[in-house]
């Protein structure tokens, strides 16, 4: 059974484990005060061009999204997202449990757009409803897809015009960075954005994302923040020590161009094979559409999510594929389903 | 420089960093319903000689008691803890921040006792009030004290008595059962609390707390308070193979024991040379009395905390052993203590 | 200028003051345990039908919805409404500021039926979803559209058969109770809710709601809530004064069949004029469809609300009979209408 | 049976009913928006002494407190009161339910002094602990003392240099300032908080409190934060009539003034019959110890709260009296007392 069920399958990239091994002995300060964590911060403020941002490490997504967003908005405010939106619909309610509404606007392809922010921003008048302060989007987002350049430069200066935040939730920013069709750098999210997180548990860490506060109003004592949530982690270094091994050489884009390349060979065998997909998807998730019995055959072989029922005789899948997706296992996938239908 | 700041300075005992390295590339699922997951919490259930506890696995301690203590109480309920427990003092509010009351009592020694909870609960009779409903311990305390046999078999019969929950912080756990004045064993916390949990982070993991829910009503749902709270680790694996390493060959309290060895070692030596403590520990933090001027003497080549000022010319400090302490280093410290003194 | 914007821009019935006047300089107990707040209590219990109900006072209504739903759910469940629902739309996220999410249904006529409940129950499957535990009704609906006895039969069924909560928002109680379209009962109400509360404040009290717990469950310690939730008044008996009054002598419905005389009249004369309406609605709202130039007419001599552009030319508004409606000012109001149109 | 069991225990001072009555079947906005709302908002500006500050008004204290408080705090900041602050004692947990720590000293008569603040905030040094944001007095307190302009003062320009908000609860209020120690007026109020409120409930009102906002940083949006605690009256001009009819002709002072004398009277009169107090109060709550046998036989006739046990034999009770205390009431008392004692 070979799993193209998500990109937190396996452990660590090899390089990042010989990482955590050659310094384990080593005694440093806790909670992220190591001198790992600040050469990590140092390596991102080069990267993104900006030495006046802050740089913090989480363990996991939720945790990153719950942290931040209730530390930036006040009690009356909330946050618009798609309705694919990952802290709208894959995260148990953990912006409400922190007392925020989720605003939810439905898009064709997972994107946010001008439109749709001022269509909530026209529905939220007085003090009786909420008041939307931040824009939550994601890129890649939940559906695959990416945002252009222009589009992000849209967004931001429709958040400006409109005193919102921007927040990019980057889960799997390394796939949407790597992405054939993308045409930004992590300098446009730290001029575009009010703060963003760069993932990698999806991108061939053990675990931990970085979240970048590039506006300076959200700095303030977000320390707190972090160990109220109980996100500080004890043996911060854990995470600095990953996120040095990711971009001291650039890994952290090597691994997602691998698993992007896994993504499109995927896609440009079963179109060939005569498959259509639910969405074109530039980044390291596609979604196919098989006949039930297809699906079937396949589950006996590969491990993967049934995204969504077309009809009565169609789904779609979603096949993900990672920093550690073997080529021969898409081959073989494949060839199964060539097997499987002729 | 050497560290006794705490019990988390280094990474993770070699035989963990063994078990992750082992299975790195192997897939398997992921939000802990892994077989390594499985195993670990198989071995804990053995260990507690009960089938029927729920086992979850936590990244660290704030995320464990935020996440548990909020899940089982309802909103007008609070939690009862001595004023030097860790959610009273060094957890950001976290409690709060879930809508939470901790009601603090003053103790000598930070161990909680049945008159202390009476006199909350004669203190607390109606609605314009919290309704007190769990008593939070912490085992050993964050004062290096440990309970007796004795004394946590009248704390579980009075919550009974008293319909209050009994919830146990382990996060040194390892250190208090086997400490020389330790008569518990995990089967003792198994049947006398209502849940606890077993703190790996201060005792050789990487990080990893393991939560045990031992009443049958608290278990309800639990995995969704969890994620709730961003706690769910995406790779929960590696909470699963470090509880697995730690408990298959009793590495988890081998581990506690040279800690403990290494704080008695401190301990008698600093008695030896005629100074006194603020309290007599039997586990792995130790609370020496020294005048100021031997304190920035020993901070030339020691890291600790300065706990508390005596009076203007003394002050007791902290010293944590663990797991990774060395004899050496211990050694040293005596040595360079008499030639300070001496 | 005469108002049709709500049902609360006078102030009470004059009974209800005359009854806040005699009882003036009585002391009675503080916090709602006076015996005017239980004999209103003996008298909501005798009208339902049940002895066995729990009654509460509030003084309005989202303090209500607020206080009771974040008192009957866990941290993980969510409430499920319409997305007209008042806790959805208008009362600026105060449930969410409980830590629940509401989850919202696009329905046709403000009436959450039992397919729409059932497809958020097939879109939340596991934990990384909030669990749906409540259903939230409005009757009459915010769009002034009410429930027939079979459909809330339905509807209980449903929860039932679900494990789901039903909770019935009645701030509109009265009117959808003697709406001709009616074929329910408080007794009915008492039978299939788990839950409901009994609208004051619309219908000729100055302040005041009463929330009938009629699930055994939901009771235990709900006194506590109130407070907690600044919502237990110290002379409680203010409450208490005016719901005798209100229930003593049928008064309650009087008022209540008052403002639907004057709605049907309102919507009667405005059809036979030839408009048309956003809705057919049975109760106290009425939504009549106006070319833009007649509202601005309008709006020269009476207040309302707009409530939706139907075209470029065209909107619908809002008018709101009550107890207080006066039969001259709907004649008026319908003569205005048409030396405007004619 | 006569109570001196709180200062609610009537209804409405006959001129506020008047109010009440005269303005009933007028027509007016609803949410605190009409006239009268206004126009008691503008007379609290002129008594003040200052255009600038924002007037809100509330139904209770305890939904006040949680409000503001949760509206001017950040997530991970706490409020410092003294142990016997209404909001740590009886409020039911409501400050944390909006997830923040009370943080609470002991003093010896209920009021905070500099002194204590600074223990707090020598104990609060980083980002592991709450941070301490908020200062949470009330005057009278709860144990009927009252602040003194210098004191006053002295905290206002300790919160100043210490980045901390100055924030008074009211609801005894007019008790403290028609004091025979008082030498403040509401013009010091405003100039020396950032926030406080005026209490109407305990001084002739059927209920409502005056929030006033001085502090410019804290009045944004501040209505959003009513409407979401439930707090938002739907007939706010309820609350504007009766604090235009308390403050436009002086008669919030002279209610109190009654309150006040009807206090001295009881304290002088229980004085010289051989008693001594719990405490020396200046205002409308006066605690005298009895033997437990007097308290048994006065509690036959009179209503109050036992507040003390001072020891095996004797104990200290609460009497409060109000604007509607009758004379007669009080020499009745005392002349029963004599009774009792010889």
């Amino acid at each position: 059974m070979y799993s193209f069920k998500n990109d937190y399958s396996e452990g660590a990239h090899p390089k990042i484990l010989e990482a955590l091994i050659a310094s384990n002995l080593e005694q440093t300060e806790g909670y992220g005060e190591d001198h790992y964590s600040q050469k990590a911060a140092w390596l991102l403020k080069e990267m993104i061009g900006r030495d006046d941002i802050a740089v913090h490490f989480f363990v996991g997504g939720t945790q990153t999204n719950l942290t931040a967003i209730s530390a930036f908005l006040r009690p009356h405010q909330a946050v618009i997202a798609a309705a694919t939106g990952h802290i709208a619909t894959h995260e148990t309610g953990a912006i409400e449990a922190t007392g925020h509404k989720v605003i939810t606007v439905e898009t064709s392809d997972g994107k946010l757009r001008m439109d749709h922010i001022q269509s909530v921003l026209d529905g939220h008048t007085d003090e009786h409803m909420v008041s939307p302060k931040m824009v939550y989007i994601s890129n890649s987002t939940e559906v695959g897809s990416i945002y252009k350049k222009a589009e992000l430069e849209g967004l931001s200066q429709f958040c400006k015009a409109n005193n919102l935040l921007l927040y990019l939730d980057g889960a799997r920013l390394g796939s949407a960075l790597t992405s054939k069709e993308n045409d930004m750098t992590l300098l446009d999210l730290g001029r575009l954005t009010d703060v963003f997180y760069i993932g990698g548990t999806k991108n061939g860490a053990l675990m931990g994302e970085a979240l970048i506060i590039c506006n300076d109003f959200l700095k303030e004592d977000f320390r707190f923040h972090i160990k109220q949530k109980g996100a500080l982690l004890a043996k911060g270094r854990l995470l600095g020590i990953q996120f040095e091994a990711l971009f001291k050489d650039n890994l952290y884009f090597e691994l997602a161009e691998h698993a992007n390349q896994m993504a499109v060979r995927l896609q440009d065998e079963i179109k060939k094979l005569g498959f259509s997909f639910l969405i074109s998807s530039p980044s390291n998730q596609v979604f196919p559409i098989f006949p039930n019995s297809v699906i079937e055959k396949l589950q006996e072989k590969y491990a993967f999510h049934i995204w969504e029922k077309v009809d009565d005789s169609y789904s779609a899948i979603r096949l993900v594929t990672s920093w550690a997706t073997k080529e021969e296992a898409v081959s073989n996938f494949v060839k199964d389903l060539n097997n499987i239908v002729f």
